[in-house]
């Protein structure tokens, strides 16, 4: 099993997922608004804290609910970690291994707060030590860059959004997820091409914002780990104001770009970034507008709402970063000095 | 006022700050304290994001405070914002400029709760949206990277923390703040010299954890706006599973190491990179070990906890950016494509 082989396994883990954790998730929803519970704490490394980035934004702009990004070593045993009072606490972990959100999870019981883990292994310590748990149900992870467990990670935080939310129209983007991946692993050849074309990079800027802040993370961290690409994330609010002055002639940026019509602030950013990265801007797009025009760029399908793109969007994300190491003559499954499993004390 | 003026007008800078607001600290602390205060959410853009995640590792520490960093797009007017109960809101700006900032504060208002703004400019909007204002009292700030409103930022989350604690011993490392700054000034020509040895390099990733997550995140955005260098800023946890593999043969590490002992993992990674990057290891350190043995390498004055060490350890980053623009042949007041305040919506 590759890396190849679980990008492309990504539709079918998507619909497992939706069906087997159906019922659970309606019963895990319910925690979320039990009397005291006031905000959520995530814990996760990795990939996963990616996702939780994803929650931050979902869960907040369609359930109200505010998000902590937990720092896992304020919680080491031994120590006096912060007061969890008003929080729920969720772990989000591949592997289910990692001992520092164990150490989140056991401060959370000690203090009497509801946990949920999410994660691929429903058998692991993580799993173990909470209250409920989500399965991913996504198969054994064999490559080390995490890719279908990854989306399992978004699809999960999304149904546990739409179970909240009550929305029907939400509920019916979810269950089309499936087929938009599909659609979207059907763009590997022209993905491939761009990617020919960007083999010569070493270096990228990667922006996105709100709900695809996720997705420049999660494509910036694909980068470094499978294409030796010194890619750095960046929300395009701050980029602008500081770290803009890295971007010196014929440096690559790649853009997520929401569907929808652009706001005025990032048409015009786009424009500038046009002319100074001397056309190496690639577009990771559902907007119809004009901005693309001559440029790299990789159409989402049509008809995925703005909180349902990240999902899509990274996929458009791995294909280019698996594609992009093989131009490059590395070897996408064993990426330099990487091991799979994250054990961080 | 150039950059090299405003940073080393901050021994000046923190003393009078450390004067100007030790009984307006004492009031404010109290908010922390008040019924219903279950967490704190921060709002800040930039450096003083940075200054944000020094709050989140010190006030997590040693005040068992829970700290939710907001993503600021989420209050825009007109929509649904998450729901604030049970926080405290603190908005954390140089200029007290910023329109998602104001939102934040405006929809905290709506919502009842409290605020306080950290801030340089009392009059400002920011200012005029908070409950409460801490002023950073650190004169006009010129120079487009910030310098000595940043580490006044970390003064007044620490100025918080100690009055918070009531620990006499951290109050007076406080005091002896201003001085170790004057120390770190004064190892300059020390610094300048390593700068120049390392004139050539266009890329760094630079490493931090706990307390100086903020730093590595501060020093790489600075490494950026004034010296032209592609620098990533990691965990030291993450960094492991993942992003080293960009780390090829000669690829430049920066990494800011503790007072105190090391630990084993820490010891581990950093002999790994030192081999690695072909001994292009640079490190600030208040560690007494013999990692440095033969590197790169800045010494922290002695005598800095590691709560308080992200202050000096900034200063020597500040000097180090400062004095690699000059080698590289640049201009550190006038950095690329930027302006001074952030105006994003």
């Amino acid at each position: 099993v590759s890396l190849w082989d679980e990008i492309n396994e990504q539709p079918a883990v998507l619909e497992r997922l939706l069906r087997a954790e159906a019922t659970n998730v309606a019963r895990l929803a319910a925690a979320f608004r039990t009397r005291g519970v006031q905000y959520v704490v995530i814990a996760a490394r990795g990939s996963s804290d990616n996702a939780a980035r994803y929650a931050q934004y979902l869960w907040g702009a369609r359930n109200r609910i505010q998000v902590a990004l937990a720092a896992p070593s304020l919680f080491a045993p031994n120590g006096s970690s912060p007061s969890l009072d008003g929080a729920l606490v969720v772990a989000i972990s591949q592997s289910g291994e990692s001992p520092d959100l164990v150490s989140v999870l056991v401060e959370a019981r000690n203090q009497g707060r509801p946990t949920i883990a999410i994660t691929n292994a429903p058998d692991s310590p993580v799993a173990a030590t909470s209250d409920q748990i989500l399965t991913l149900n996504a198969g054994d992870e064999r490559a080390i860059p995490a890719t279908k467990t990854y989306t399992a990670e978004l699809l999960a935080v999304a149904m546990l959004s739409v179970e909240m939310a009550q929305d029907a129209e939400m509920r019916s983007s979810l269950t089309s997820l499936p087929d938009q991946v599909r659609l979207m692993l059907e763009r590997s050849t022209r993905i491939q091409q761009l990617a020919a074309e960007l083999r010569d990079i070493d270096r990228a800027a990667v922006l996105g914002r709100g709900f695809h802040l996720s997705t420049a993370f999660e494509w910036a961290l694909k980068l470094q780990e499978t294409a030796e690409v010194l890619a750095l994330p960046f929300s395009t609010a701050d980029f602008e104001h500081g770290p803009i002055a890295i971007v010196s002639p014929g440096f690559p940026v790649f853009a997520v770009v929401p569907p929808g019509p652009l706001s005025e602030d990032m048409e015009r950013l786009l424009l500038r970034l046009r002319e100074e990265s001397e056309r190496r801007l690639l577009l990771v797009t559902g907007s119809p507008g004009e901005i693309g025009h001559g440029d790299l760029e990789i159409k989402l399908p049509s008809g995925v709402p703005a909180w349902a793109a990240p999902i899509p969007a990274i996929v458009a994300g791995q294909l280019f970063c698996r594609h992009l190491a093989v131009a490059k003559g590395l070897d996408p499954d064993a990426p330099r000095h990487l091991r799979k499993v994250t054990r961080t004390r």
